[in-house]
């Protein structure tokens, strides 16, 4: 007896369709002993750059269909989704420009120097794929982080073929994403197999335990994400786990800041802490406000932004139900108010709301301990700080974060004091991005991204979005005193693919 | 009672002198938290490239008593120790133009752009130091793999200050060494405790679980590597580790390359294998050799020149009876001859020899398993193959190496023939460094060196020689939207420091 996979709309609790059935373990065997026979379609690098812009081309000529089925199963709306898409496709062609560029690479040629010691023979070193990729998609992207998101896209541009781990929160938009790429696949001439989905938990942990599985990437929740990092560790053969587990995002407001700008502050935090009803890895959970008046208006600023938030269902009801025990679970600890208290509306959906906290009020021992953990949906936690000890003191107690965000008046930014500056290098020692009077949620697809961060933000030091990301699935080689004709065309004294390349440490190109 | 660190003699088993007491918990914590402090020290890149070429200059001013004393306890012989601890100098000194370039920190800008799907803010990425650096030292390289060896030498070129764990077979160089290296410190200006050395198997452990160790090396076994790797993912914040842990370092002989010079070949392999009397972890141990005559004729070379080899003693006792039981072990097997048979030479010392075995004789049970496994000390075993599906089938039963070598004829490589290219592409498949019609042992320090492979060789994708081993110790982090007075001096648009970086896709300097 097969378990059924079903599309459920979270908007009425009701199962729309069955999309499939969970897979056995012999599912995930086969999967994955396809895409690693496929996997050598995938070394002509015009071969995957052009898949690549043919999955951003097959998405597009599907959007419609893919947006409403999205929209009916996750709740986000048509247009979130729609512009979700296109940042899918934009992030599909990115890495199809970074495969043409051919940077990715690493191409490092030393040729011999006896004078060295020891002497250096000719040494020619470049990067070759890790093999076959699994890849958890997201629950709240359904798309951008997600069957064809950047996990998929940059493992593909590395030359991995890729079997994915559909989210149950969006099985139909994964069965019909995974047809579009898989025409474009069958239109580039390369085997389907290149990319693959299996729905169900115990199919995931199938996959991460599989021998021909070389790498994973992973974006969810703290407790899934350690447990696969577990058992990725525990293999008999271990293998990088690249997995993005959650995130505070804090964010600290100085003085002079909520001196000079308390209104836009808080009404662009709400706006922040609740795009996409809070559900972003990205949304800024913690924020430190200065007491006193300033701070006073930038709370009510926030306040009336968050009451005029329009209610709406989560992805799922166990997220509802998550979100609904954790916003109980911190709004009964001691010393925190509510002035917006987020709950329940109706059956199905959920408001938006606020928790404040004085930094005085909380102790040194456990006992707010909630407050630095992330409550995933549209809440955010401030903590009014009564002088810089108290910021300090709250920053020592966070884990590592994907982001963490400062607001500073004119004056600071201009000067450039130094009481600032130690302030962004302690938030950068939080981190992987530091956003400076700006919000953290909307992630660029460009070269110079940073999206990971210590753990728990992430388990290793790599990033999940833009170019820097195919680095995930590469490992090195090395080549000493091989003949020409052996090479890989890649490391010849020709450059016949006109490779950006290192030689006897100068860059070429 | 804490117990003693002594400086053994391997060629006498005697205890020369007691160099130290191991470390406890406090002793690991003490050193870590110092550490710790010291770090900010090293922030400041002219300040840390030339406390690198300090640590050299002390080192060779130390160079006969460092030799003496190495020699005394590890038995490699003074010619070795003054050619390792050139060769470490030489790591250090390149490290410091490394961390001169400022290439490694890896630059990205890219200015605001709304023309893309989500809108480009200004981005700035770099990467920054992780923090305190585990180090645990290798038994059979005292310098180069120890207290001032390439782990130590990439992690401080990173920003990192180092722990490291001495091995037990050289505690009396690793103090002397460390001694030199924070003279070095001192003559800098910075804290001696950017480096330290503990003693004992259990300060390892309490090293690898300490909350402020961000990151470890490790050059070892299979077994010790592999529990240090667990215990650093078990813990409640994993970090990397960057363990090479054992290598076979396969070796094909085409029957053109044997027809065109088997004497060559059989001498050369000889001299590499017993290299350091074969305590290397490029050591060639596993050749698998043509049957017929011009196979012959090399086996006879290379047991000819085996069997002049000069007995010695190896680094310990323990790592003594090791191999001559794992030779014992490999002997009994069925099929497997000893043209010249490895074994005690007195009471201290080893004898180098050879193992062979038929292609045709392994079985494709479990039976010949021993032979697939490292066997560290003088020995190789031939596997001699009737048809290449016989090679095939021995690269099926291999773990991953450090490196993989391959001799073909002259014609071979002029003619690039894809039966040999394939060949070559399998080889790939399974080690980090694919050497051709040379010898895997020595292993240059250049910028295109790849010293890491798949698992066991190496439990990441890094290298441990070779410039790129500095991105084992660092992050990345992007400043979005941050004032230009705000962000760090190597991000800024004037470019102050003079740093190469790539602007808006496009690479500067």
């Amino acid at each position: 007896m097969r378990t059924s996979v079903w599309s459920i709309d979270p908007r009425t609790a009701a199962r729309r369709v069955q999309v499939a059935v969970e897979a056995t373990a012999a599912d995930v065997d086969a999967a994955v002993r396809a895409a690693h026979l496929a996997g050598g379609a995938l070394a002509d690098r015009v071969a995957r750059a052009a898949f690549l812009r043919g999955c951003a081309a097959e998405l597009e000529a599907a959007r419609d269909a893919i947006v409403v089925t999205g929209d009916s199963e996750t709740a986000l709306g048509e247009a979130r989704l729609a512009s979700e898409l296109a940042r899918t496709c934009t992030q599909l062609r990115a890495f199809a420009d970074v495969v043409d560029e051919g940077g990715f690479l690493d191409v490092i040629i030393d040729h011999p120097d006896d004078s060295i010691a020891p002497p250096v023979p000719d040494l020619r070193r470049y990067k070759i794929p890790l093999g076959v990729v699994a890849v958890y998609a997201a629950s709240n992207f359904p798309l951008a982080f997600s069957v064809p998101g950047g996990d998929t896209a940059s493992a593909i541009a590395a030359g991995c073929p890729v079997v994915i781990k559909a989210h149950p929160d969006h099985p139909a938009t994964s069965e019909l994403v995974l047809a579009a790429l898989r025409r474009a696949a069958a239109a580039g001439g390369l085997p389907e197999a290149v990319v693959s989905v299996v729905h169900g938990f115990d199919a995931g942990l199938h996959l991460i335990r599989h021998p021909l599985v070389a790498a994973a990437g992973f974006t969810g929740s703290v407790r899934g994400g350690r447990a696969l990092f577990d058992a990725a560790a525990a293999r008999p053969t271990p293998i990088p786990f690249h997995g993005e587990l959650g995130s505070l995002n804090p964010v600290v407001v100085t003085a002079a800041a909520a001196a000079e700008r308390a209104d836009e502050i808080g009404s662009g935090l709400a706006a922040s802490a609740t795009l996409g009803l809070g559900q972003f890895c990205v949304k800024p959970g913690l924020v430190l406000v200065p007491a006193g008046e300033p701070g006073d208006r930038l709370v009510a600023a926030l306040a009336e932004a968050l009451a005029d938030v329009t209610p709406g269902a989560l992805l799922d009801h166990r997220m509802r139900d998550n979100f609904l025990d954790g916003v109980a679970e911190r709004s009964g600890l001691a010393g925190v108010e509510a002035p917006v208290l987020p709950g329940p509306e109706g059956e199905h959906a959920v408001r938006a709301g606020l928790l404040v906290v004085s930094g005085g009020t909380l102790g040194e021992g456990s006992e707010h301990d909630a407050l630095f953990e992330e409550c995933f949906g549209p809440v955010t936690v401030v903590v009014r700080y009564a002088h810089t000890a108290q910021v300090d003191a709250v920053l020592d107690r966070l884990p590592g974060n994907l982001t963490a965000t400062l607001h500073v008046s004119a004056d600071e930014a201009r000067a450039g004091d130094s009481q600032t500056a130690d302030l962004l290098t302690r938030l950068t020692g939080l981190a992987g991005r530091v956003v400076v009077n700006g919000w953290p949620t909307g992630v660029a697809v460009a070269e110079a991204q940073h999206h990971g961060g210590p753990y728990p933000a992430t388990t290793s030091t790599s990033t999940s979005v833009g170019a820097t990301a195919i680095e995930r699935w590469l490992r090195p080689v090395a080549f000493q005193n091989t003949p020409d004709p052996l090479l890989p065309p890649e490391l010849r004294d020709t450059n016949p693919m006109g490779l950006p390349r290192r030689v006897n440490g100068r860059r070429e190109a």
